[in-house]
This record gives structure tokens, sequence and C-alpha cells, in this order.
């Protein structure tokens, strides 16, 4: 065994995911996280025993407020958010549109969006899209990791979308400062948290975070798909969303005329709960709040720590863009190099999988609860002599 | 054996689904299709074997298609559509947002959309949504069902949206002639065929619908709150829709600036594809085709026809609201009386399953691959003998 991985106190859940026979060191935790072993069984009985054994009782059982009762663990578990302000439901993507345009609402007169061109490209197609829907501008941070100093706010600007962790190089942004920043010149602010949800630790109450939104498939383990969250600060429960659903409305089982949105995050809904979506991420939430998120973090830089050590005295070649500071990065490392993209296949099929990014980026994604320090070692010795040959 | 499932030939299909030990009538078939006994193990399986064996692989291996597969799959069994335009993704309500949206952009200058009060909830709050957000006005048809002659299409109108199979009634639209006439008004027509799709054959290409949604909760059994379905004809597909995500674009993996749009069915989705949500109906509709859409209607007509027939001779006092006439009507039969809202828990606890809706209505949803002659019977007898003490 590793010596880091006999030293480290985590190291014992990793039996709780599925292993797979041809994969030698999973490195992308953060595109997709591997299944929990209780998973299969859990969602499997719920299909036999809930759905076809409860049947349409299922809905007043349960069902209907799974996603508020998810969300709130999750809440509790990983984001710093008191219960009521959390739900799952819809993509990343629907819930950011619903909530860019509910955010850009609340402040009328301001005709101006910021955003980064690092974010992610969804990020950036939605915020595009509302702001050419609605004849806004778009300030765009050009360049750069998302330093406080870079984000231009000013008396203009509505609405601030930033990425929590960078999704290509890591940087994890000081969300607090940002946040502050941007309430002191009157905007809103949304957090993406899609590459950081489940493995960096937020307060999103005392920081006093706006909105946020997230998917449930890299470090919580949802499964490939799964559905998104969203988070709306309990302040903001008078905000509109677009998409007027029936599971939005205020009495959804009244069937009446006119829609009128539900008090608190059931407004932020707009369809039919995606009940089977919701069942596998569960596990992993009560699997999280077990370890608890502070060692898991702890764990987390240290496997980054490691890659990083490793990388220095076995790829002295490429370029590292992940941060040496372990309080501004998230759980992966990125490394660019010029043959990454005809060696990634070899590596594949030879049973190490780290995530490749266009043009030429390495990206170790490291899920603490599921990644060994054994894994890491092998993954960058197996770069290094592809590398070599 | 009842002499009605004796000479059916379709009966046998009903030992495929889960039955539920204290179920004795399920009557709820419109409401929540009940599972098929290989779905558990299929969505067990692909956990394991699929998300945990393959892991990342698997999106190159099937799971980003797999909606337009489930889709085509769907337009081929049930929808009369040929491949490249139907897909899985988000629920009917963003969908309906969505194609709503499409659809009036591509019809400037015209202020108005059609859409009758009976229609479900959702359609008209999303339609009132939009309508408000744009700044057009609605023109509602005020009540009874959409005839032909209801459907008041002038050259102002954009969009009619409209539903195959009321919720309510029951009652079946004429699809092809209402299609038709929007059409001479140069309007667009969106159909919603959530009370209708697995169990009323629909010509859609050879009807000329432009753009059609539905769930796939009720008939096609994908489980509680499984992903949604659209139709959008290939000769709409220059349509943009608002929530411009990175799975509708052009080039995903290439994470470019500036939204692309997809070419095709793709261009409608936006966030990633709900794999795990997406599983459980494919059995279903695999089921329909194997007997058939035709037989299935024909089955559907008869259990319906049986339950107004025993309605007649058992319950005098309900007012019925579903057609007569099997060409009119979907695979539920609605009553009313105004005992029902006090008696359906009681029949609940008896172990007979109708479904409820305020302020009066029993509703009895017939699912012709899981709903026998037997049930309906039993379910008759058990309204009359609660209406009679």
């Amino acid at each position: 065994m590793h010596p880091l991985d006999a030293a480290d106190p985590l190291a014992h859940y990793r039996e709780q995911f599925v292993q797979s026979p041809d994969v030698a060191a999973y490195l992308d935790g953060n595109s997709l996280g591997r299944p929990l072993r209780s998973m299969a069984a859990h969602v499997s009985a719920f299909i036999d025993d809930q759905w076809g054994g409860r049947l349409i009782r299922g809905w007043d059982e349960g069902w209907m407020e799974l996603g508020q009762q998810v969300g709130d663990d999750l809440g509790r578990v990983a984001l710093g958010a008191a219960a009521g302000q959390t739900t799952i439901g819809d993509s990343t993507t629907v819930l950011l549109y619903k909530l860019v345009r509910a955010a850009v609402a609340a402040r009328p007169g301001r005709r101006e969006i910021l955003i980064d061109r690092d974010n992610f490209p969804t990020d950036r197609y939605v915020v595009e899209g509302v702001a050419s829907e609605l004849g806004m501008s778009i300030s765009w941070i050009d360049e750069g990791d998302v330093t406080p100093e870079r984000v231009g706010v000013t008396s203009d600007t509505a609405l601030v979308v930033l990425s929590q962790v960078a999704y290509r190089s890591g940087f994890l942004a000081d969300v607090p400062e940002i946040t502050s920043l941007v309430h002191e010149a009157g905007a809103l602010m949304l957090w993406d948290l899609c590459h950081s949800v489940g493995v960096v630790p937020t307060q999103l109450d005392e920081w006093g975070v706006d909105l946020a939104v997230g998917c449930t498939y890299k470090y919580l383990n949802g499964g490939p798909g799964a559905p998104a969250f969203a988070y709306v600060a309990s302040r903001h429960e008078s905000l509109r969303q677009p998409i007027q659903g029936w599971l939005g409305s205020k009495q959804p089982f009244e069937m009446g005329q006119g829609y009128e949105p539900a008090d608190g995050i059931r407004r932020f809904l707009s369809g039919t709960p995606p009940v089977i979506g919701t069942l596998a991420m569960r596990d992993m939430i009560a699997l999280i709040e077990q370890a608890g998120i502070d060692p898991i973090r702890a764990k987390s830089e240290a496997l980054t720590g490691h890659a990083l050590d490793l990388i220095d005295e076995l790829l002295p070649d490429v370029t590292v863009s992940t941060p040496r500071d372990p309080a501004r990065r998230g759980s992966h490392v990125t490394i660019d190099h010029p043959s990454f993209a005809e060696l990634v296949p070899q590596l594949w099929a030879s049973g190490i999988f780290p995530d490749f990014r266009r043009p030429s980026g390495i990206r170790l994604g490291l899920s603490p609860l599921s990644t060994s320090f054994a894994e890491v070692e092998l993954g960058v010795r197996a770069i290094a002599a592809a590398l070599a040959r």
C-alpha cells in the first residue's frame, strides 16, 4: 500500500465505490464520479417497491418533496445553506437560465451582466442568450483567473456569473471577497459550483451569496446526466423565474386558472420532479456527511498537492496551470503538453483515465472518497512513461 | 378469468409488469404507469456495468446520443415520426417553454397565441408566461372540447397550443383537421401528447404537425418524473430556442466562444442528457413495438368502452364527460359525482385506485398492456358499492 494511503483516515471509503476491472487509475472524478456499490440496489428497490408497490401514492409519500429534501441535505452537508433554499431539478443549464433571468429582472435599469471568458461554455452561452433576448450587454473578464481585482463590477452591472472552481485551470475563486465587492456595487452574484460542490466546502449563507447552481454527477456521484441543484437565498424568494410550470405554482393540484408562483424555493421548479434521476446522489451526500466535508477538503488538497509534487519531479516539460497555493485550487490539476492529444487515447487503452481537454490539456480530477494516492502516482508515472516513449 | 380478458390477444403482456400486493385494481395508468419487471435489473446493470464499468468512456459509447436514439424509437413506434425529429430531455414544461418561444419567434409580427382554458395547467402557465414576457396576447378557447370549429385561429395567431387528449374529459382532438386549419391561417401548431402518447397512435409527419411534446411517465411507463420528449418537424430545424446550453451547441467539446446551435433536433437540447432517467422508458417502448400501437389502441377503445357500459349499468347518478364515440376519446374515462371527494380515499384504502381530480372527478386511466378488463369491472363495481353505502 502507498504510504500516503496507509496514513489516510478516509482511505477505507474507496471500497464503497464500484470498481471497474479494466481501470487501473480513474482520474476523471471531476467529469463523472464513480457509482457507490449501494446505488444499484437502492435504485432497483425503488423501482420495484416504491414505484411499483406504492404507485401513484408515492407522490403523497415523499416523491413530491424529494428534490427539496435532497437539496436541504446537500445544503447542510456541503453548501453551508440552511434548509428551504436549495432544490434538485432540471439541468445546470436550465437552472442557470432561470436564475439569470430572475436575477436581471430584480435589477431593473442595470444593463450589464459580468462573466469571464474562461467560464464553462454553458454559463457563457446562457448569459449570451439572455443578454441578447433582453437587449443587455456583457462585460467580459477577458483572460486570467478570476481574482477580485479582475471583477470590474459597475453601477450598471445587474448580475455577476462566475464559477467557484475554473473548469480548465482548477483555480479556486475567493467567493466571500468577490460576493462582497459585487454587493457593494449593488449587483447580484450567481456562483456556479459544478466543479467544486462536494469537494470544496462553501458557506453560502454566511458569505451572503445570492444564487448558486451546480451539477451532481461529478463529486456528488449522481450518475450521468443526474439533475442539477439550485440555491436561492431566502431573502430572494420573491424573485420570478420565467418557466412557469404547474409544479412551481402555489397550488398545483387545484389545476386553476392563472399562474401564481409558490412560496419559497419551489417557485424555481417548473415540471414534474425527476424522482429516479435524484435517487443515486442521496447515497453520496450521506457518505460526504459521514466522512465530513472538511476532512474531504483536506484530502483533496493532499491529493492535488501530491499530484503537483509528482508532476514537478517526473514531468518537467509540461505547463502547469493549476495554482500552487492549496487555498486557491479545487480538486483537479491541469497540465498541458503538445503531445497529450496523441497520448491520452494510449493512456486510456492502458487503463489510466485522466480527462482530456482540447487542444492539449490533461486534467487529473481527484475525488477524495474514491481516489487513492496510489492511483495518482500510477497516473502521473504513466504519463511520464508515455511522454518518454 | 373475465371473458373479455380470455378473448384479449394482449392479455399476457400484463404479467410483465410489477404487481403490487395491496393493489386490486390500478386505474391510474394515465397518471403514473406501472414499472415493467425487467426495469429494475436493467437500470441496476446500467449503474454497475455501464456507469461503473465504462465510466467516462460511456459518453462516447452511446450515452450522448441516447436521448435522440430513444426519441427515434418512440417516433417510429408511436408517433409516426421519421428519425431525427424527436428527442428525450428536460421536463414537459421546459420543452413547452423552449418550443413556444421558438415558434413565436418564427412568426414575427403575429401577436397572439391560441390555447384552451381546459388545457393542462402547465401548458397554460407556460403560454401565459411567454405571452407576458413578449408582450403578446392570448386567445382563449373558453370552454368545451377542442373541436375544429372552436379553434378561432386568425391572421394574427403565431401559434396554437392544444392537447391531443384532454386531461379532464378524455376528449380526443382531431389532430390532422385542426393542424390543417391552423396552417391555412399561417400559424404554427404545437400538440401536447402527454395524455395520449403510447396509447393513441399519431402520424405526426403525415399530418404535417410542426411541434409536439409529451411526458413519458404515463402510458410510456418511464417512472416518476422521467424526462419528456419533443418532436420538431425537420422543416423547422432552423428554429431557435432560448435556453442556449453547451449540449445544444454545434461543437460542445470545442468549448469555444459564442453559441452556435447544432444542426437538427439536438439544438433543442440545453444541458447534459439525463441518462439514468431515460433508461426505464426504453423497455416500454420496445414492448409497445412488440405488441403494436394499433392493437394497443384497439384494446384501449375496448377497455374504455367496457368501462362506459359498466358505468351506464351501475352508476346511473354520475355525470360522464368522456365522449361515447371511441374515435373521439383517449384512454381514460371521467365521471363526476359530489360524493367522490369523500369516496376516493376509501376506494384507495380498499385497493381500488382510480385517479381523483378536484372538485368531484374520478378518472379511470386504462393502460392497455397493464390493465385487465377484470380490473375495470372490479373498479366500477367498487365505486357503485361505495356510492350505495
